[in-house]
């Protein structure tokens, strides 16, 4: 594993920026590994993601806040530091559809994704076994319309004591109310199963089956106020013919769900995205 | 070339269709090369493509209808037979963007289409040089919001007198009234830039870009009254990540557009494709 | 779950086949679900699958050889029944990567492959824990170069005492000696990390990654005498970038060969598998 | 169109190489629109592309080399600057098939390949149209095996004369001499109907067909001495089913040329390319 810390910064585009951050590095003796930049011409951003190796570097991190906040100020810049040594906590929300999850769990058992699973939430018990399988805690919340604010802050209250990061819901097939989302912005990923913005809300399978689309998608995003429209992560398309029925659409969407799923959690466990607006970088 | 018949059917699934078309190919001494039939089980529909050598086929082809027509009566059949020998006569419609309509002329050069294109029209004069450079006939037909009936009558009278089978817009940019549809049903291929339904209207590619989409897509289909709600034919996409502005997704788009209408219009010409309510089948 | 038949046929091409086929068909009151058939014109071949429902089928299925024997002594085919309603029974072979192993077990208890799996064999200890999660009885065998005899006369004890039908070599390290493979002849499927023919043999990752390939691929195939040269199943690719070290190549192939094996897994189990010479037509 | 600087450098990795380059520009006043870098540790080098607008930049282009000189001789950089003001000279060489070329010259019309092209070399008179069409010179070189170093001198003196930058071989049927190749080294681009190193030489898509792949690719690559084992830019494949025979593999395949040759010349003309040992680095 490597020990690296990996620095993300967005603010108002000008001359200097890449040699101001580079010197700063340099300057605690950083050996940069990776370096990426973007600017966003018609929004006037610019946007970096730059990782280097903590061996050798001569700045504490308890110290770079103060250390960069001179440089973050003169550039107006946001700006976020993580550690790839240190594991962010996720907790995967799920319904009964199993196969996200059984992939993450996986994924995650297979070391793809350098993340601690504190926990499982779900409104059904059905998929306890595949949690025991894999040795994750499992909570099995049932939420319905009159019970929904109590179960949210059951949630909540689990979330907070197992100090979770980030939150995948993997197939989870309750809507979340904007207060639950407002506690975790930009660090819910949802998977959603259609190539948005085709087919958003309910049912995007059989409303794909009957277009008579000659492809279907998933897309992962964040979570926001607005269902299905939050910033999207990664999406995918597999080819269906007319000898697909609405079950092997299922299907085969599910193959293309795990898929698009895994590399978002992947993504934001590696801090490669970046939110601006409603949109994303995903510096590879 | 083969010298071959091509007989698509549609009618009520029921016990011994396929041994019907199979008995009635015999008895006139046909030698079947592809046989290929589909069963929509929601729609009830029976589906089928099959193609024979008419080399030794002992049926006169203009005794067929009189022919075959007991069979299809029995069955409840809607049918089309068609000659690989006789090349379809087809029209491009095009305005200024120009690639597909290069893309159609050098494959009909280099014989993947296996048609006739007798005319195009366009509403501007830009792409004469390349019917020019063809040796395709090119009519230049202004349309505008006052002339627009005479327009088409204009375009209809020539299509008319060129003995023209079916239409291809070719990135045309003007919206034909149903009055003009309704001459050639089922006959007239759109490409349209975007995934479909997602972006249906005006401006695909710009509205892909402000919503952040990853990957960008091209439909075609067949043109009906509502405007991008035909039957599609085929969808494809491609890739594009934040270093693409509108201007990458343009090009990156165009390359999309040549390729998914070209499948489409080879679909057509080699009798492929089978419309039912406002679906396709696409025999292979 | 559906209760049909399939018939698998392959015979010299010549005229009258599908209707000798439809009529034997419908003598016997079958209801004809899918047909498809294909000629290899250079091998002068025709080659058919038809599905039916057996529903209403007025031929008892231990009578189907008797039946069908003179159409297919007529025309000289090699012919092939099954029954969707009996699962074939699969042995699954691993050593220590357990991608698809993982991936194979979840698909079986998720309805994808339905076939049973009475046995995983592997020559190290390391999934006996995934097997016990999905409830697969777990055999270790030991091989080595001195053992192999020995270890392959109790594999295929094993494989007999279990009525196994099928293999899967879901990366199994070892080399099957060529009376092993004579037991099961196209009935063995490989997983090879490789777009076949290029780096056939071993290590084909590392192999590519000094080649400076820009896509990967894997490929499942039926098992020869001949290492990585048996008729390929199916093939699919993804893409990699210069920013993708060997760790990472080996990361993003595990995917695609999940995918890969499991489709041919299914198709094989479907009975849309034919073999003839070194080539699979595979019918969807 | 911008009036930007791109500088590729390779050299041994160490601490500070983005901050001197980064500082040496701002030093310059320049404005860095794009920066992109790779370590490729296996290797111990380092890679970058760093792209910058030339407006306000102060430092005349003709004093580049003497300025950015001891910089490079610290880092023992191996460097290139070009403008993407200065269209490159390209040759396209080509025999009978005429779909590259075709395609090539359609999207440098379209202004999607910033380049001039004074020169088509062909050692048939076939394509003479296309280049008539488009209003390239056109030169006719017979080329046998008695004649090929005379030939060659002809074309070497012409390339020469029309100061060409480098050459694209669409489908030039021709195997170039070594000494040929060394007046261009890195500066030719050849198309292989493959997907290499499957099927390097001869008839790849016959081959292809008789090995029964379920994917068929194509390689662009820069040419070396030894056949179709150059650096590779890009690679691609396509799908292909039973039912196609070679002639469709050939169509199908002719796409798949088109596109993976016309991304390879965009990248070059972009330099966005950086090859070192055998392989290449495409900066996007």
């Amino acid at each position: 594993m490597r020990n690296t810390a990996v620095l993300l910064v967005v603010c108002p585009d000008r001359k200097g920026l890449v040699a101001a951050i580079a010197n700063f590095l340099l300057r605690h003796n950083a050996n940069i590994l990776h370096a990426d930049q973007h600017q966003d011409s018609a929004a006037g951003l610019f946007l970096m993601r730059v990782e280097w190796d903590l061996d050798g570097f001569e700045l504490g991190l308890h110290r770079f806040d103060e250390a960069f906040g001179p440089v973050a100020a003169e550039y107006g810049m946001r700006w976020n530091l993580s550690l790839s040594s240190v594991r962010p906590r996720l907790a995967i929300f799920v319904s009964k559809y199993d196969h996200c999850l059984a992939d993450l769990l996986y994924r995650h058992h297979a070391g793809e994704l350098y993340c601690e699973i504190p926990l499982i939430v779900s409104n059904h018990p059905d998929t306890h076994w595949l949690a025991e399988a894999y040795k994750v805690p499992f909570q099995h919340i049932q939420v319905s319309k009159d019970n929904k604010p109590d179960a949210e802050a059951r949630q909540l209250a689990m979330l907070d004591a197992h100090h979770v990061d980030f939150i995948v819901l993997a197939r989870y097939m309750q809507v979340l109310s904007p207060d639950f989302i407002g506690h975790y912005p930009n660090r819910i990923i949802n998977i959603h199963h259609s190539f948005l913005p085709a087919f958003h809300g309910a049912k995007p399978y059989q409303r794909a089956f009957e277009r008579g689309v000659k492809l279907i998608g998933a897309t992962s995003h964040y979570v926001t106020e607005v269902l299905d429209d939050g910033p999207i992560i990664e999406q995918d398309v597999t080819r269906i013919t007319h000898r697909d029925d609405l079950e092997d659409l299922v299907q085969k969407g599910a193959d293309l769900e795990k898929v698009v799923l895994s590399r978002a959690v992947k993504w934001h466990i590696d801090n490669r995205i970046l939110v601006y607006g409603n949109k994303t970088v995903v510096f590879d």
